[in-house]
């Protein structure tokens, strides 16, 4: 059995898609019950214009915060140059660059085709080195990886030779994003097989939706196929602005429910993470709360930590 | 890639569990409109007696409805001998045995112990062939086997010492059933190597509950191990009355979609399954439907039958 990472993105891909603006003290409070459970991954900020992302104005003061625990490792996510820069002086320790594998995306997403946007990670990985800080990890997030709502199929050999690219601009980490909850299980065996062979170590993470009900699923043959760190978001928060009513990332509980169950360890106190749902509850009373293991109870003999 | 059966049970295993009953019309619409998409194979009914189930007190017209479809194939539910004259006077072509792994489980579903059930299972198999009905499959439902809500955990030597008795007892096919939604994918790759060592080609079959989010993981699990018949129930009716608010049966659309979706040939037009949900509508009005797949819609780039 294996030590699986879970890296807990509520905090970035779960808020930035809400039209409530949730208060820093909550997420403060989120991020101090997240690591209460055992929670040592979280993606907490975008450093984006506030104008365009108001959901993301505070993302400083979210880092400074998410940085006070000294075993926590704090990513954010940063498009462009100015936000890596802005995510370095705050004090990030990984920074995730989109790239998307559809031009049709990456325009929409930053504005930038995708090799505008490799051009953009070889600036900021530069940025990185110039600045000294060696120990801060260049993610580049490859989006849409598995399929696209604007083009549709993303032919595996565009994300290859955009995987290359993305190496040889210097990040230290790919990691594989269903941002449109396209992906199927046979697909992410096969696209992880592909990538690695290009990536090899630097290919350790992977990141799905769950708008068509198989983000665990993928999350198991993620894991089956050597992926050892998983984005999910605390109750699913994120929905997807091209399918109402869906839910949107990986449910983190549900997820932890599943590996442990499996015997994997992922270091999380399972019923701590489902009732750390209650800041979510608290602070976003509107928004519907996603997850099956929360609802469900845990079985008579769950082994897990919790 | 696979040709995976699916067998529709939400006629039986959703239904029964429902407060309101489903007029006769109505499941006939329902069976209707299940061929009409492709579905091959349905449990529509359970011979039990009318005063413990009314919602299945119209099994016999159901039944034979469901043979007004030549191709059909038509599995029932008998929990005795009686049940399983009724259900070969109706005409049933398959009829499964429920043998609970779990003494409690079993004691409070049929009222006998799990040895008591074997050897009623070998007096079904037995009236089958007096009976001169040979082409009747005797399948041996293991409920429980994947875990209980009364006794916790269910050893995996309990489960093959009983299978190796349903064998003996004359049943031609097993399936496992994770009646409590307990199972996970790990442990469905072990049990099915277990039970496949001695079930052999009998074991072709597997029923699982989302209960706990884990139906498609786990059915995906199943069919890496060789599995080619998957109960699932429309909308994911069934819901289990130890898990309020919890969804029931695996999601048959959802399950359609990821197989198909993964090039598995199920032999469903999945718009025209994702469009007969209306027949829940319109007689179930109060009832929540499930599935992801419905409400987020085919992908651009869906290539499965429809």
């Amino acid at each position: 059995m294996t030590t699986i990472t879970i890296n807990e993105v509520g905090l970035r891909d779960g808020l930035q898609s809400l039209s409530t603006v949730m208060p820093t003290a909550a997420k403060q409070r989120w991020i101090d019950s997240a690591y209460a459970a055992g929670v040592r991954h979280m993606e907490v900020a975008s450093f984006v214009p506030a104008r365009l992302l108001p959901q993301m104005a505070d993302a400083r003061q979210v880092v400074a915060h998410a940085l006070s625990y000294p075993d926590l490792v704090v990513t954010v996510l940063a498009p462009n140059l100015r936000g890596a820069q802005d995510a370095l002086d705050a004090g990030a320790q990984r920074i995730v660059a989109p790239v998307s594998v559809s031009t049709a995306h990456s325009l929409a997403n930053v504005r930038r085709t995708p090799q505008q946007m490799v051009e953009e990670l070889g600036r900021m990985c530069q940025l990185r080195s110039d600045t000294g800080r060696h120990g801060v990890q260049m993610i580049a997030g490859m989006s849409v990886a598995f399929g696209c709502t604007r083009q549709g199929d993303v032919p595996l050999a565009d994300l290859c030779a955009l995987t290359r690219q993305v190496i040889e601009a210097g990040c230290d980490l790919v990691s594989l994003g269903d941002t449109t909850g396209y992906a199927n299980p046979g697909q992410v065996a096969q696209v992880i097989q592909a990538v690695r062979g290009i990536a090899g170590e630097r290919l350790r993470a992977a990141h799905f939706h769950d708008t068509r009900g198989l983000a665990l699923a993928n999350s198991l043959v993620a894991v089956q196929q050597g992926i050892v760190e998983l984005d999910a978001s605390l109750a699913g928060l994120g929905g997807c602005p091209f399918a109402p009513g869906a839910s949107g990332n990986t449910v983190t509980e549900d997820l932890v429910f599943m590996l442990q169950a499996m015997g994997h360890d992922t270091g999380i106190d399972l019923q701590a993470l489902i009732d750390s749902r209650q800041v979510l509850r608290d602070a976003l009373p509107d928004e519907a709360l996603y997850g099956a293991i929360a609802r469900a109870g845990l079985p008579l003999n769950y082994r897990g930590i919790a």
